[in-house]
């Protein structure tokens, strides 16, 4: 509805947090829900979409349709061929679902109350929130990456929200969440790339250990691991803790 | 996403309150919104949809795509020539719009306390919700016949929702209101017992090493790991997976 700045009814300036909170939509397959979804992030000033291997949507008339005042929205998204990609320099992320379990040990929590640490955490850390494909939504694996689960409630037995529409519910509570003064900030969390490092060392020593050593497959067990790492919320100091541990073991395994 | 019904997370039957509040749409302009109003209603059990003057629509391909699993809501809905009639049988409405005075004397109050007022009052009486055009809204007259006008929070300058999306965030916001508080309970954490057992293993483990494998003195890694530990709230299953990777390594360096 256009309206004139002065006359319209609970506008707010963008909360600086806000800022800190980057859209990833991963696989999206409707060229039309990528403009809807930038339409709605823009209406409470989210900035930052995130494409991870997107239909090819940037000579699509239905985008463009569809991001109507978010053009620019849709120009500024970045594509990336991998999820850790496009979460690297983040530090704290939210994966929706609608699965009770999707690979994560907790449950999903629901979206309000997930907006409220989310927006206790974007004070000063950057947080990405994560959807799936249209018809599966965030695979397990993906999941696991997760810091936190969070669901839309809905009603039992009824067809699941459109991909644009759950992002505009959580922008809204996000936004909402936002709006209120803030609790202090929980304790800064160690960016997803450090993580993803240290996984990579414990590969290293299970390589060393051998395929026999551990009662589940050497990638199974990493990945038990980074789904423990990534609903902890490590510390960089917890990070350096770990890497000591580890390094000490590969060395005295190549003695 | 496609789930069944006993893995979905966070569904909960329809509300009572909630069969007693009715969608209207004035003047919708586009097939496709009228389409995806019908799947937004539906996924929190809004049921009643009500369309003044509607563009035509029955025969339109693209309503029923947008329409999703929702094809009965569009079959269903009903069209009036005028708002009276489509209000006639409400007790209550609730005018949406972002304009900061549209014609009440009053001004609309955040979509959340409204819904709050929504809940009460459908728990024994019928209320509508009032969408107005795409392009313009609900006029001062139609706002005028409402009991309470109501707006979605945005941010200063940006583009408003798209219909279905503002109808999304109302319902949203409604279906929480109706549901009584249930929080979820927290996962089950492994006893205290269980977690020291573990930090144990890991004592032999950095025995084993010996004190210069560290680069801190072992009671100082255990205590960091401990504090780790206690602040993640392990599960179970958890301290299985920990087990095994520090039983893996005790095993193999006592080859």
């Amino acid at each position: 509805m256009p309206e004139s700045e002065s006359n319209r009814a609970l506008a707010y300036e963008v909360p600086p947090a806000l800022r800190n909170i980057r859209i990833v939509l991963v696989e999206p397959q409707i060229p039309g829900n990528i403009g809807s979804v930038a339409r709605a992030m823009k209406t409470v000033g989210l900035q930052d979409l995130a494409l991870v291997r997107p239909v090819p949507f940037r000579d699509s008339e239905e985008a463009y349709r569809f991001a109507s005042g978010a053009h620019d929205l849709l120009e500024s998204a970045r594509e990336y061929d991998t999820l850790a990609e496009a979460a690297e320099d983040l530090h704290f992320l939210v994966g929706t679902t609608n699965r009770r379990r999707g690979g994560m040990l907790s449950q999903p929590i629901p979206m309000r109350e997930a907006a409220q640490q989310i927006a206790a955490i974007a004070g000063r850390q950057r947080v990405g929130i994560l959807f799936g494909r249209e018809d599966f939504g965030l695979s397990s694996i993906e999941l696991a990456r997760c810091n936190l689960g969070a669901a839309i409630p809905m009603a039992v037995g009824m067809p699941s929200l459109n991909l644009s529409h759950a992002v505009q519910v959580a922008a809204q509570e996000v936004f909402v969440a936002c709006l209120e003064p803030q609790p202090a900030p929980p304790p800064e969390s160690a960016p997803v790339g450090a993580v993803e490092a240290l996984i990579s060392r414990f590969g290293e020593l299970f390589q060393l250990l051998g395929s026999d050593a551990l009662t589940h497959p050497a990638p199974q067990a990493l990945d038990s691991l980074r789904c423990i790492f990534s609903r902890v919320g490590l510390q960089p100091r917890d990070v350096r803790t770990l890497h000591m541990v580890v390094r000490a073991m590969i060395r005295r395994l190549r003695q």
